[in-house]
């Protein structure tokens, strides 16, 4: 990652670790999804999640958990009170989630996660007890099944606190009212088949870019790591070293459709900018 | 599933619900793994759990972690004192993880999980030190970048009770006691391939099975839904509807590689029980 919003203390000055070559051009740079944005995005791409909810004896709970979200990002779960996490919630509203991003890497604490902690609470009236169903039905269909059952009860959790690690370094807070303001980055669902297609079939395009807007005219390869509405990651070999960059789309992604014409602006402009002819 | 373990309460009887045929023949049976069993077979397919521990204001905290376990079950977590888990079991040793099956299903609710509460407690000696680091790095390689950092401690989960749930309907509780003397299933890591392969090359050996061990010698196809040391799951449609059930291997298996000839052996007693020829 070519930077990190963590703000906590470092392990400090690890001797021999590599340096990273600084950049010798102009960077156009990205702004990266705020935690608050990374948090929603998270909370968007799947259905299934843990709780932590109070046991009987005043223990931390860990259960597994499926859940739809409301418009201000409030995890809606369906809880049996024959289930211990069910009894626990109507006991004790104090409880967390931590969702987990749907795809592991090999080395799971590299992997995007948030825990969103707050008060599980009934919905207030009628028309919030509509709106929760059917966010949690959307969610998840299979609930259709168990949902009206008499042991079966909605609950949704206003979150209070939000603490998103993006992996090893990245990792930040965001306040209740920035998560419930934020909206989950349109391009995630997307973003694997995206990287995947720009390595395989678009290698020059991604070092056209990184030389001439990535701030590394001396790159010799280029492959993207990642990419979301603001922009696209890249990791490219110098002669050097190995150096990651960002650069930004011209203008931030409104949907996952606009990624393959922001792709091609981006190439153009950086052939443009380097008097290179496109294919 | 051919059974349950559930001993709870059930959600009533639900009108128009599809009845199962029962056996009309004798049926070998199988016993099932026990919920230790169960348990001690979900610790040992993975490395990523959700802990829940107690944070800071005395609300329960989700998070993600890694672990190992030592002979007895106790999971070992590495967890940083800049994190806010671990400053939570600094604080208080009252946790829980929730461990999750590998393989999420499409309906997440059906997954198997366990959650494993007691108490997280340092190493006692320099001896368990290195059993506990050992049995972490074994589990969790990449930790080794961090496992020696000033800021990183070993955790033993010393585990005081147990609830298991195998997915709808099939859930139990274990004694920590049951739980620490009980062993993986061997052949877990190996049941998935080893069920694709059987239905995909050997559906005329299941339907032979469930004819003349099963129970329906009235069955028209069989589908393999599950294996364990202990035996095979099958579900077979009749004239008289579906219907699931179990059968043992002639004896439990100690490894995954016995599969293939306990699979073989299972063909050849009940071709001969039929009096059908082998191919």
């Amino acid at each position: 990652m070519s930077d990190t919003t963590s703000t906590g203390p470092d392990h400090g000055v690890i001797e021999g670790a590599p340096s990273v070559p600084p950049p010798v051009g102009e960077v156009a740079g990205a702004p990266r999804l705020s935690p608050a944005e990374e948090a929603r995005t998270l909370l968007a791409r799947t259905n299934v999640a843990a709780l932590a909810s109070m046991s009987d004896g005043g223990e931390p709970w860990a259960s597994l958990i499926t859940y739809g979200a409301l418009e201000d990002g409030s995890p809606v779960l369906c809880l049996s009170q024959m289930a211990e996490h069910g009894r626990n919630v109507a006991r004790d509203p104090r409880a967390s989630v931590m969702i987990t991003a749907p795809e592991l890497p090999a080395d799971p604490l590299a992997v995007g996660r948030v825990t969103l902690a707050g008060r599980c609470l009934r919905p207030a009236d009628a028309r919030e007890t509509a709106t929760a169903r059917a966010a949690h039905l959307a969610a998840v269909p299979a609930a259709s099944v168990y949902v009206d059952f008499s042991d079966f009860a909605l609950w949704i959790l206003r979150v209070e606190r939000v603490r998103w690690v993006g992996g090893y370094g990245r990792m930040d807070s965001a306040s209740a009212e920035a998560f419930a303001a934020a909206r989950a980055d349109p391009v995630a669902g997307a973003a694997a088949g995206a990287i995947a297609h720009l390595n395989a079939d678009h290698a020059d395009a991604l070092l056209t870019i990184a030389r001439a807007l990535g701030g590394y005219p001396d790159a010799s390869a280029a492959l993207c790591t990642g990419l979301d509405r603001y922009g696209i990651d890249l990791s490219l070999d110098t002669a050097r070293g190995r150096a990651p960059t960002r650069v930004a789309w011209s203008a931030p992604l409104s949907q996952a459709s606009a990624l393959r014409s922001a792709s091609v602006e981006l190439t153009r402009r950086a052939q443009s900018l380097l008097g290179v002819e496109g294919r």
